[in-house]
Parts: C-alpha cells; sequence; structure tokens
C-alpha cells in the first residue's frame, strides 16, 4: 500500500471519520501554530489549547501558574496575560509554565483533529522536522486553519511545502488539494528571490489581517523556515501540547 | 475602484451575501459546465437547469420536445434520454429542443448563485469567451463546482487559467484562492508539453470518476482549449440558460 497525504484547505473541508487513526499536522501559519512552536522552543512546560474564552478563564485559574495567551480579531484578549505574537513568549515569560491559549481558528483546526492518531503542530518555523517526523506514516492529513472559514494563501504555501519535502522521500498519493497546494508552493518557490516568502505571506489573507494590527514582525517571524528543530504534538486524551 | 476577482474552491465556501449582485462563473470541467456549452453550441434552444431528479422529470413533461439529460454517480439516470457527456449533445439529437439537466455538482453550484447578477458558463472548451464577456465587470466570483464536498484540481485549474488571462487586461484585485488558482494553473501551464492538460485532468479527482466510468472521451473533450466562441448564460429569474 502506497502512503497518502491529504491537504485540506480548511478544517470544515476534513471529514472526521477520514482523520480517525491517521497522523495530522495542523497548520495556522499566522500565528497559532507559528506562536505555539516559539512557546515549547521557549521552556514552556506545555500548552492546553481552549475553543472558549470562559474554558481558557476556567482551566487557567486551575492551573498553578498558568499564562493565559491568546487572541480574538487579532488582538490580546482582555484580562489575558499574551496575546498571540511568537515574541511575547520569551523564555523568562514563559520557562517551565503551562500556557492556556485560545486562538480564532487554530483551536478549531486542532479540534478537528481530535479522533486522529497523532495531531502534529506545523509552521514554516519547525518544517523539517515536521516532515521528518511524517516519514514514516501512511496515513498523513495536513489541515489548513484558513481565516473565518476563508482559504489562506500562508497555511496552503506551507501545505506544499510539506507536500514537496515528503515527495522527495517516498512515493506518496496526493488528493487534488494537495496537488494544489504543491503547485502553489512550487510557484511561489520559483521567485522566491524576487519576491521572499515574508512579502508572499504579508500580501496573504491572513498577513493582511497582521498588517493591519501593526504586527509586521510576527510575519518576518512566521516566514523564518526551519527556525527550530522540534514539533509540538497535542495528545487527544490529555489535551496537552507537548515537544515530542 | 479596482476590480476584484474571487476563486471559490467549493460552492459552499462562496458567501451568498458576496456574490449578490455580481458577475458569477460556474465552473465544473468535468463535465456539467463542458457539456451544456457543448448543448448549445449544438444548437439546443436552452438548458433548464435541476437540483433534483424529481425536479427534471416534472419540468420535462411540461415542455414539449424536451429532451431528458443528466447523471448521478457520473452516469445517466434511469428513464432519462441522455447523460452528461458533451458527444451525446449533437446537432441531430438537440437541435431547436430544450434540455432539462441535472447534474450531481454542477446544479449546486449554479444554486448558490440564484443572488447574482449575471450567472455564466464556463469551460475549457470557451475560456476566452468567457473572459471576453468578464471584462467589463467590477466584482467577479468563480465558483467551483468540486466532486461532492471535494475541492477537484480540474476546476481549480481552470479558475486559475481564468484569473490568468483576466490579468493581463486589468488591474485585478485577487483573494487568496484565486491565487492559489493561479499558481496551480501557472505550475500546470510551465511544463504543458511534457504533461498535456488532458493527463492532468485524467489524475484529477473529477478525472478519476470519469475514467472509472469508461468515459475518457469526455476528458479530452473538456481539456479542448476554446473549442467555442460562445458563453452560456443562466437566467436567475427563468432559470434558463442561453447563449449570450
Amino acid at each position: 500500500m502506497s502512503s497518502v497525504i491529504h491537504v485540506h484547505l480548511l478544517p470544515e473541508l476534513a471529514p472526521e471519520e477520514a482523520l480517525a487513526g491517521s497522523t495530522t499536522v495542523v497548520i495556522d501559519v499566522l500565528r497559532a501554530t507559528t506562536t505555539i512552536v516559539h512557546m515549547l522552543a521557549a521552556g514552556a512546560d506545555h500548552v492546553v489549547p481552549c475553543i472558549s474564552i470562559e474554558d481558557a478563564k476556567e482551566k487557567g485559574a486551575a492551573i498553578e501558574g498558568a499564562i493565559l495567551g491568546g487572541e480574538r480579531g487579532g488582538v490580546r484578549i482582555d484580562g489575558f496575560d499574551l496575546g498571540n505574537s511568537p515574541s511575547e513568549y520569551s523564555p523568562d515569560v514563559v520557562g517551565g509554565h503551562t500556557i492556556v491559549f485560545t486562538t480564532t481558528n487554530g483551536t478549531k483546526a486542532m479540534q478537528r483533529c481530535q479522533r486522529a492518531g497523532r495531531i502534529l503542530i506545523g509552521a514554516f518555523v519547525n518544517l523539517t522536522a515536521v516532515c521528518r517526523e511524517l516519514s514514516g506514516a501512511e496515513q498523513v492529513h495536513l489541515v489548513c486553519a484558513g481565516t473565518a472559514g476563508e482559504v489562506t494563501r500562508e497555511d496552503v504555501l506551507l501545505a506544499g511545502a510539506i507536500v514537496d519535502l515528503m515527495g522527495t522521500t517516498s512515493d506518496w498519493q496526493l488528493n487534488d488539494a494537495a496537488q494544489i497546494a504543491l503547485d502553489a508552493w512550487r510557484a511561489a518557490q520559483e521567485d522566491l528571490v524576487a519576491v521572499p516568502l515574508v512579502e508572499r505571506l504579508q500580501k496573504s489573507r491572513g498577513g493582511r489581517n497582521v498588517l493591519a494590527i501593526g504586527l509586521e514582525n510576527d510575519i518576518q517571524i512566521a516566514a523564518t523556515l526551519d527556525k527550530f528543530d522540534l514539533v509540538p504534538e497535542l495528545d487527544a486524551k490529555t489535551w496537552e501540547i507537548r515537544l515530542r
């Protein structure tokens, strides 16, 4: 049996039955998955992703030393310690702490994967590490978070980059969305010198939102390939994200 | 104000409010929109698209000389005159007749556009004619039919081809899906000599379905660029498709 990589351009396009038991990667480049990689790289103990603000506050209150992080409409939630910028999660702030985290799109994509065998957290900043982790898997599903039900180019580009890297190591079978993502990534790659990745991300739907709230540095960070050699993984039973 | 081209990779991803009053193109390359272009090119008087088999039978019975056409699971519906192959709709068979037509995905995409100002029927076989028709529009929405809720590459490639052709005539603003479709089309175009369009369509989700029912000739026909210089248009009031 040949291995399969399916890309889902939005969480709602990923059939939950198809994900069951498979290896999934949640992709929300701007910014949830990029930020989660930074949290754990900075020494946070683990991350608890929450759908609602209420849930996050409740869980945060129950955990000793927990830091509340997240956004709505891109900006820090009232009463929360931190927002959704990777740079906020520095070692001195988060080292050893649990982060209770809620974001608009990324957390929903994780929920969609709850029946998966494995749920990995993917971003450009840990691209190669994620691909290495996927190399033994037979059924891989890449789930793009999008923005408010709209397909976003930054997530599709990362999905395409993963498909591209995986393709060199094995004979993978792709669904149409994986082929489209691969095309998008390759078209982008061909003139990365003329138009760097960071500029592409700035022009994407997610990028325009981040620029609009004045956080252009977050895009620069999100566009940094392989900044870290680590893969956060969400445990579907404990609902905690920890480093592999 | 600059003009806008939005691509929707599936009908359910197209917000009906956004489509209201705009110029839309329904895309179901394999095979509904390709076949509709052939019907009218062959001299059919007009086409009545129906969601359900029952509705089609009822409307067919009420129209003098109507021909019932369409498919479920790709194959001709029991009791219907014709299926969904372009070649079935020859001048001697359909000339002067009304075609009452129901297909799985294409008709749903048309329904989604019912509040649009204009609803054009697009296929590779009338690509340039469709683009000419769009050139004056300010708000263009390209609605890909997909297959059973899954994004299909053949529809995305045509959307990308339309965006590509339009881009040379004006300064269009694209949504992320339009940019992705454009990338996919350009990546495909770059080696159309090595891998002709027909082969790409054969490998797409829709193409594999059509091959599975033994209708490879339909794919060959659907991959023929600009076979016709005409644009079918669905009138949202009368719900009839006629040549412009």
